[in-house]
């Protein structure tokens, strides 16, 4: 008797979850591997992050997206080892899998280029964890500026640092400018919130390098415009818990936020094969692994050239491979060919704040409130399955008419400081 | 020139939050001293535990809610003594605060009978980081259960036991009996969370003591109908990493829980005024300390006997005593008599899962679906000023018609394990 094929996948993210359903009704039996318990809406965890979504709102157990798809088993463990010569895993809890096919997308973490000492005073922003530990150091430095009587030492809890000037710094900056101003005014009585110094530095010559330029400059203006100090063309060249220095200058902050270097997760480096220089696995035309072709690597995890440019980091291109593979699996099971990859650039969309955000869809640019409105409405649309759309949006609707802000909770305070009881 | 007397009270919960508004309009300077930077609606906290409800929903930023009060400053920090001769408080991170009028109203935690080795197996629910932790166990148990394979220690991780059958020890017995029974299934392929056994351990003869003995027997007849083994009169003799004793049995379970013993605040040992067993303060009719007029106790901080019989530690009790302790601080300062506090018993309703709760009001006496009904209608609107009574009422309008729970994301277990980065 022929067993059915077995395919592992690795990540439950937009890569990995949307292969995995595009195998629903394929006769294979999956396994989909995630150290977390849930799928992630990873383009709005800044929200998370400033306390305008509770990690429920952009977060579903994968167990319950796939409980109807019965040809999938989830395992909450982590992946230690690949074996492509056995055809097999190791995993941190339970028993080694064998496979017949293997999907990696787990995915990026933060970078510090090499500077891992930085790691502690500026964290990144991956995980909902990472978004609870960013809020509450966001909410604490005004806490701690409130009850600070020096004026240099008070200036320093209100001076925030954005490092990078991605998309996910653009959201944090834009979105601290608008709790400085709006969110938290009158709620102090010895500090004035809105004096909070949010600096946004970048490297590189414009913020959000990968549009074209006439929308960085639409996005510096809007920035500039709720606030933001937007700092290009420095580099950091030191930080630590007082602050940041670039070549020149000194700036004190006591919250720095790292919104720049991406690395592969080092999941990748246990296959023996090629890494570009950010550690991410050069794929083959149909996603496979060199000298492996029952092995592919699908989202941030991948490297692909098209057209004479890398195919970008963003969900979209995760959402496309994962399908594509999970149609590679299928034509192999039928003993058909496949054809490549191929991205469909549906689009850029970046927000900057209230009211504020950049189009690019193939060449249709536009920013500002319709801007905005769009990229609300897109992601609204995409917030997959969360059976909650509709309390986002109320949640959403409230806070924008109010400013208000409904997640300013410091949690986990304590287990910073002391073992739990 | 006279200055404005100051008023210091300690805690944000109902008694201190309750006496803050309603001196909102004395001619007094208030500063009100909190660990946490939210008021916690407590009696909802179980539902953040089992994952029907996320932080924000009970919580709200104490600055925020008393924003427009000018006469109150909020301090985020830790009274670590008080010197009445002095009359004066200490902090941890701020400067020491002289008082006119001090009301301590830190509230209760839970202890262990001293075996404060128990504490790290079976966790207690006051504060949102306990509601997280206990939210992370139960999940975290059902994924070990569905990666284990001996079915010995499988029924171990598919065993939770609840130590005292007071009103949290019952909520959160039959939530989780709905969690197993409902919530979970089809989402895992190896277990059956519905084989999941809930043990309810209570030493007394019955449970929800508090309550007329004729609503105990309908909890206990509600929690068996949904499906939890209710356990009285057996005293716990040692709880550890692989389950609970008994006098003459051991029960196998690696969820342990701890709704029994309360504690009061340490802070009242540092007052040096007679204490009574669970450490709290004995006040005198108008709440103040003996020998010390101008010194207040209120909530769960506080013991006093009216009718014969103590004022009960629940939310109402609280809030009545808080604004007793301001109706008393109006009438010194006008020089008037202030009256002895009367607490006025407004019913006492307990709820036990889906549509089951009992109601004692005044002696009108009722179970079931109607009680549940006032249980939630109750619990809605005394959510105060949130501005999301609309989003939790949709959450739970929605979670009551699908058995679904909105919040089952497990987050923070790197932090129990490792150092973050």
């Amino acid at each position: 008797m022929a067993s059915t094929p077995r395919v592992v996948i690795v990540g439950g993210g937009f890569a990995g979850l949307w292969a995995t359903r595009a195998l629903a009704r394929a006769a294979v039996q999956i396994t989909l591997i995630d150290r977390c318990n849930h799928h992630l809406f990873q383009p709005l965890l800044y929200q998370v992050a400033t306390a305008g979504l509770s990690a429920p709102d952009i977060a579903a157990p994968l167990r319950h997206i796939l409980r109807r798809q019965r040809n999938v088993t989830v395992l909450l463990d982590e992946v230690t080892a690949v074996d492509t010569d056995a055809q097999q895993i190791a995993l941190h809890r339970h028993a080694p899998i064998d496979y017949d096919y293997l999907l990696i997308a787990s995915g990026a973490t933060h970078a510090y280029f090499g500077q891992s000492q930085w790691a502690e005073h500026a964290p990144g922003l991956k995980t909902l964890d990472d978004a609870f530990a960013i809020r509450r150091r966001i909410l604490t430095a005004f806490e701690r500026a409130e009850a600070e009587s020096d004026p240099q030492r008070r200036a320093a809890w209100l001076s925030f640092v954005i490092v990078g000037a991605g998309p996910t710094g653009v959201e944090l900056a834009g979105t601290l400018a608008e709790i400085a101003r709006h969110t938290l005014s009158k709620e102090f009585r010895r500090i004035d919130p809105s004096q909070a110094r949010i600096v946004l530095a970048e490297a590189g010559p414009r913020v959000l390098s990968t549009f074209p330029e006439q929308l960085s400059d639409k996005a510096r203006e809007q920035l500039q415009a709720l606030g933001v100090e937007v700092c290009t063309g420095q580099a950091i060249t030191a930080i630590d818990a007082e602050g940041v220095s670039f070549a020149d200058q000194r700036l004190p902050a006591r919250t720095v936020l790292w919104a720049a270097g991406v690395a592969a997760s080092p999941l990748a480096r246990t296959l023996n094969v090629p890494l570009d220089r950010a550690g991410r696995v050069q794929v083959q035309a149909d996603l496979s692994v060199a000298g492996h072709p029952n092995v592919f690597v699908a989202g941030d995890l991948a490297t692909l050239q098209q057209d004479g440019k890398p195919v970008p980091g963003v969900a979209p291109a995760a959402k496309q491979m994962g399908a594509h593979v999970a149609r590679v699996i299928r034509s192999r099971l039928a003993a058909q060919p496949a054809p490549a990859f191929r991205y469909s650039d549906v689009g850029n969309l970046a927000t900057i704040g209230r009211m504020a955000a950049v189009v690019d869809l193939r060449g249709l640019r536009f920013s500002g409130l319709l801007a905005w409105w769009f990229w609300l409405a897109a992601h609204v649309f995409f917030l997959i399955g969360f059976r909650n759309r509709l309390v986002v949006l109320i949640n959403w609707a409230v806070s924008y008419w109010t400013y208000q802000r409904n997640a300013r909770i410091i949690v986990g305070t304590r287990s910073e400081t002391e073992k739990p009881p």
